[in-house]
């Protein structure tokens, strides 16, 4: 089963194709004609670009449209849009589109959705939206929405989808392949047969590889694959994630609090939540609301990027106060001035390096309490080393400069001092926060930067104050 | 086929539990039984406690183990470290595991290893471990690792495996299933069979459940899926992780350069390169090495740290600069020494709200050449809105502390100026490293915060020396 090998010349190594990734997007070209064809209102232009187009591609076109242009395509295309492409669009723009689509065409798009994506499209809608989308459904599919709705916001219960394929645990494979045969409503996509007992708990599953390739006469029970991992409906969405991420799971069940069979996660549904999850670190760190999108309008913008300034000019201001504490020095000394933000800002980068690390080794689990107290050493020695490395660069810097010693001396020890409170504040901010149960994204970066600034300011205006004048 | 509906009480909504995924990690204490048993000799004990574990959580144990106590582990345990397990150890640490084992283990341990694996392991060996590895291997698999080893670093021929389930087009169901069952080096995992023509160009693909589900008359060619998309050999590994989560695919057949199947690349690899590359962009736009982890000494942390530090030192001092061309102005108003380092930090921080969106739009390709205008029209907007709210927060701020209706003037102007160049700047550079084939997530954060600190302190004090003095 292995391809024949052609083997290309090792003395021409090949760098990767450098094209961005282009073929990957669809071409400008193909979005500009989309946008002369909605302008000249046409839509059977508009068919035969978008026709040929995956779905998520399709979503990407719409969310890339200014809020006009959307409205015009809408009103044009609203049609031919089905369940693939509603369940592609950014959570960003899609109440918008749902509340433009006519009733009939949301009706069957939602019909054709599996339950987790209906339950991602519900969870976002009003009331109103909610409940027509809910009567759209046939009876089995409501229910199964509405169970999954029953669970938090972020837990398994939320991201399953409840369609599965079971068997009892004393088919064969030949009972089981048969059955599929005969069964109509299997799932898009599914990659392992459930086996349950009478009451649904589930006992272990068979992978479809495997099932293709043991004789009929096997059972099912000798062929369950020993990756099995049921989840808590309860458990968080991250928690599956890490663990589909770790122990390179393809497809888990997902049991209630009676431990029985409620539905299954995928590990592209996963792969999602991972992604949103690193996004989400990612933009808290840079005080940037998680729910930013490029498709956001600029009041939604400002909305999102407000609050964090807002933090920030208070902060700020301590760090002022800190320095107005030492205006007199400064009158007396004006190379403070220049010299002073140089402090602040090393300790603020230094801080920020180490509790980005600390923030994501939280996040991907390597960090836990059995190696803490080693990174917390680790980080100390690390801001003390590079606290030194740089007194002595910014002392030599200060001394060719003011030709003060004192002052060098004084910026120096600022360094040194500075780098350690911004490792060790690095390390201990994040943790801290993520103790108490909050997100230690969210308020790292502000925490450890008023920490570095006034420490910083503090630090080099005392000492030059004490010593100098 | 659905699940039965057991709901549960809509009035008692549950919280996801929140145990911080505890679950989902080995619990502390084991880790502190492994410590105790690696102190004591006690390689029976080692055994209890890794024996029932999954290998990607005993390489988590290795990797949190000091140097030292590692080296002891290694000593007591190596024997029992098979392929799973190596292919789940850290790269920081995987050399030094490596050139621990007995030779005999390691050889063991790679031929049970995937070929992807396999490469991935070897990348990153010293030339005489490499051929030792190669040694071990039986023919087919060597000729495949060393056939992925002339794809360049990064790219798909180095991710992909070489283990791929193939069928002539001409097959029916009974065929395709008779031949699996008579097949004996299946891969452990695998979503398709592929469809090839003599010269093993790949055609279509048939998802398993497909193919489970028809009848055994039924032509492969006819139940095919659409998602079908081979993926050159020379992909950049990016933009692999990128298709897959665009297009929700499971697996797809990587092809040479004459379209011929080479191997094939599943989603949980794609999966840890989507998670690398987020690794690597948050830790970037932080200024640390993307190799960084957290089993790292403090050695290596104080080389992956100092580059960045070094750098921001230079600007720091570009910024220190700006403000001694202002001293007289500073020695005679002191008040701008204190009020200075606010302006500078908001436009710091609104600078790093930008870029971040910006790099993360340019690595989930939601930012393109199609939207680019409208995005630098926004982040502009969203800047000068933002400056005159802050402007008028600093002006009232600055008059109440210092009562001097001309400063607050300047500081609530420098405030506009700088957050609306943070705003552009925020776009504009990540954009132009992006053209000029560098990282944006490199060297953004160091080019915005210079420019905002450079034109901060030139707005605030040159406005000052203009007008108050």
């Amino acid at each position: 089963m292995r391809p024949g090998l052609t083997r290309p010349d090792p003395a021409d190594p090949r760098p990767p194709e450098d094209n961005s990734g282009e073929d990957f997007v669809p071409p400008r070209e193909l979005f500009d004609q989309v946008l002369d064809a909605i302008e000249a209102g046409d839509q059977d232009r508009l068919d035969t670009l978008l026709e040929p187009m995956h779905a998520a591609d399709v979503a990407d076109v719409i969310e890339n449209l200014s809020p006009a242009r959307r409205r015009q395509f809408l009103t044009l295309w609203s049609g031919e849009i089905d369940g693939d492409i509603l369940s592609e669009i950014d959570e960003a723009i899609r109440d918008e589109v749902v509340l433009q689509l006519p009733r009939s065409v949301l009706a069957d798009a939602v019909r054709e959705m599996d339950s987790d994506d209906i339950v991602d499209l519900i969870e976002d809608l009003d009331e109103p939206e909610q409940r027509e989308v809910l009567a759209a459904l046939d009876d089995s599919d409501r229910a199964a929405v509405e169970q999954s709705l029953t669970y938090p916001e972020y837990s398994a219960g939320r991201m399953m989808q409840s369609e599965v394929v079971t068997a009892p645990e004393h088919w064969t494979v030949g009972d089981a392949i048969d059955h599929l045969r005969n069964e109509d409503d299997l799932p898009d996509q599914f990659y392992h047969v459930v086996l349950v007992d009478p009451r649904r708990r589930p006992l272990g599953y068979v992978a479809l590889g495997r099932l293709l390739s043991s004789p009929r006469t096997a059972m099912l029970r000798d062929i369950t694959e020993d990756s099995f991992r049921p989840i808590s409906a309860l458990a968080k969405e991250a928690d599956v994630a890490y663990a589909f991420n770790q122990y390179h799971l393809i497809s888990e069940p997902v049991v209630d609090e009676h431990d029985r069979l409620v539905g299954v996660i995928t590990i592209d549904d996963a792969m999602e939540v991972l992604d949103d999850e690193h996004e989400e670190d990612i933009l808290l760190l840079a005080g940037v609301s998680e729910e930013s999108s490029i498709a956001d309008s600029v009041v939604e913008t400002v909305r999102q990027r407000a609050p964090w300034l807002t933090v920030n000019i208070f902060t700020a201001l301590m760090a002022a106060t800190v320095i107005s504490l030492f205006e007199g020095a400064i009158a007396r000394l004006v190379a403070l001035a220049v010299l002073m933000p140089i402090v602040a800002s090393m300790g603020g980068n230094a801080g920020t390096q180490t509790l980005t690390v600390v923030v994501r080794g939280l996040a991907t689990k390597s960090l836990t309490t059995a190696n803490t107290w080693r990174i917390i050493r680790r980080e100390a020695v690390v801001g003390m080393v590079n606290g030194a490395m740089f007194a002595v660069m910014m002392g030599a810097v200060a001394y060719i400069w003011f030709r003060d010693p004192g002052l060098s001396a004084v910026i120096a020890v600022a360094m040194v001092v500075n780098l350690t409170v911004a490792a060790v504040g690095g390390v201990l901010v994040p943790l801290t926060l993520n103790k108490l149960g909050a997100d230690p994204a969210l308020a790292s970066p502000t925490f450890v930067t008023t920490v570095t600034d006034v420490v910083g300011f503090f630090a080099f205006l005392g000492m030059a104050q004490s010593f100098l004048l």
